[in-house]
């Protein structure tokens, strides 16, 4: 028999890969014939917490109906996020704690989504009303996931129970948050080694508001300015990504990690509704936005609600 | 500050009523301040179960968005569904175990479904994993609604966890699920008094399926040609129906709750889909479905498959 695929969504995040490995470890600890994989390339961030608790990388898939009939979704639901031939796979259960769009099953499903602001957050409840003990390792990735989601518990999605889980999870990996934290984001902050194409697509989601595609990348920084010295290469890399995928809008989300602010360098026919959206003007494509650190919180939501009325 | 409502589908069952009664107890236990509601008549199955546990009926309520900003769903999550002005409110919670389709949110949401054979199932578990104790009453209107949902344990939406927690609900509320089911049953069953315009809403869903309006109506009885007596004007009621709310297809499953078979009375544009979902044909609208006592689990899915390609 095959194994049940589990996966995030392509452009891995730290949430999506160690959240795989950790439901897989949970089904397999219940019984199921399961593997975590995933659908695009380890970031800096997510290697620098694989190589920590020396775990290995998922195997990356392109497609999963060649090998598979059913899979399990983590970290997303949106098929466009998803794997290709989502469309011809039985999708048995979904663990996510975003938005829910684009979603549709013709059989009932187990779905669980929490609003909380790490999907490794939901897990360890799975654990816990499975009476599942977690190994180190495993909380170690775990802890990693909320981290990297929360920007070390600073960014608005953060909730009372991702603080509470990431302590316990503290307790089981034997390490501890604070420092190891901000090393792993800092890992993943440097992208001095990366192309512009690499950097877009470290953290890039594509989103369907009102039938407009919509594509949202986000890079963590300690240095917002560096990353805007390629503002011209970036600008080239954008229109052609935008006139390959036929986007509406392409919004860049540079995060400053250390001081919770973004800039958003904003391109594409849809640059009004952006506009509108934060209640803003761009200046050569480029607006700062102080405070905002989550694309899902703070980004996503008044973004759908502008284009709810085009 | 008003209340947040918590509601089912329209058309309410047994465990809709019964499901937002025992989840707005489980929310007022853990501090909320919530209201189960409903969206139409009770039946009188439902009505058995809350005289006999001497509950009394949610409110009725027409509409959300004037009375509050968030409401809790359960059983049930398709837009159509739901209460008319759905758009209008925030979606705060889903409890549910159907397909999920023409849902949609802005924000991360709490949605809970698994693929048992009733809500209420689920509902105990939430009980459990928030360490809740469940009063005699709400116990009796659970089971109620297992009862209801499984056509007592005999539906094939009925799973193992849906009886072993019936089972533990049987002993909350003191009473025999066997006995007391086929009574509640048989109440449901007794469609003697109801005109045809109600026989055909009390228990009518509209599905979207590949964008055709499908209406599938079900009605429990203990004698199949009792009802199709009234076959001519069923046939009207339902033609009106069809033009009044612009259905491609109107499915009305007949269920003998003893032999567990079903006929159908299908009208409409799209009566041939129908043929080639259960590889039958018509003669003057009706087929036999033998086995067939499950609207979600054997009707709705090769329904939605056979829509897929038109």
């Amino acid at each position: 028999m095959s194994n049940l695929l589990i996966f995030g969504h392509k452009n891995p995040d730290t949430d999506t890969i160690c959240s795989a490995i950790a439901y897989a470890d949970l089904k397999s600890q219940l019984g199921y014939q399961v593997e975590a994989v995933r659908l695009g390339e380890i970031s800096s961030e997510t290697a620098y917490a694989l190589e920590t608790f020396q775990v290995e990388a998922p195997r990356f898939i392109q497609s999963a109906s060649n090998e598979t009939k059913e899979v399990i979704l983590v970290d997303h639901n949106e098929r466009q996020q998803s794997v290709d031939d989502i469309d011809s796979v039985h999708v048995r259960e979904v663990i996510d704690h975003h938005r829910i769009a684009n979603f549709e099953t013709a059989d009932p499903v187990y779905y669980r989504a929490e609003p909380v602001g790490c999907t490794a957050t939901i897990i360890y409840k799975i654990y816990q009303e499975k009476g599942l003990s977690i190994p180190k390792h495993i909380a170690g990735l775990m802890l990693s996931a909320i981290i990297s989601d929360s920007l070390l518990f600073k960014s608005p999605t953060c909730t009372e129970e991702d603080v509470a889980v990431a302590k316990e999870l503290e307790r089981i990996a034997e390490i501890e948050a604070a420092t190891y934290g901000l090393n792993m984001l800092k890992a993943g902050a440097d992208v001095s080694s990366k192309t512009s194409k690499e950097l877009l697509t470290i953290d890039a989601k594509e989103f369907s508001m009102n039938d407009f595609s919509v594509e949202i990348a986000q890079v963590n920084t300690v240095d917002i300015q560096e990353i805007l010295t390629r503002k011209q290469e970036l600008e080239t890399e954008i229109n052609s990504t935008i006139k390959a995928r036929n986007l509406d809008l392409y919004v860049l989300i540079i995060t400053d990690i250390l001081e919770n602010n973004s800039t958003a360098f904003v391109i594409g026919e849809k640059t009004a509704v952006f506009e509108e959206a934060f209640n803003t003007s761009l200046t050569q494509h480029i607006a700062s936005l102080p405070g905002v650190v989550s694309r899902k919180k703070q980004v996503v939501p008044p973004l759908t609600e502008s284009f709810l009325n085009k």
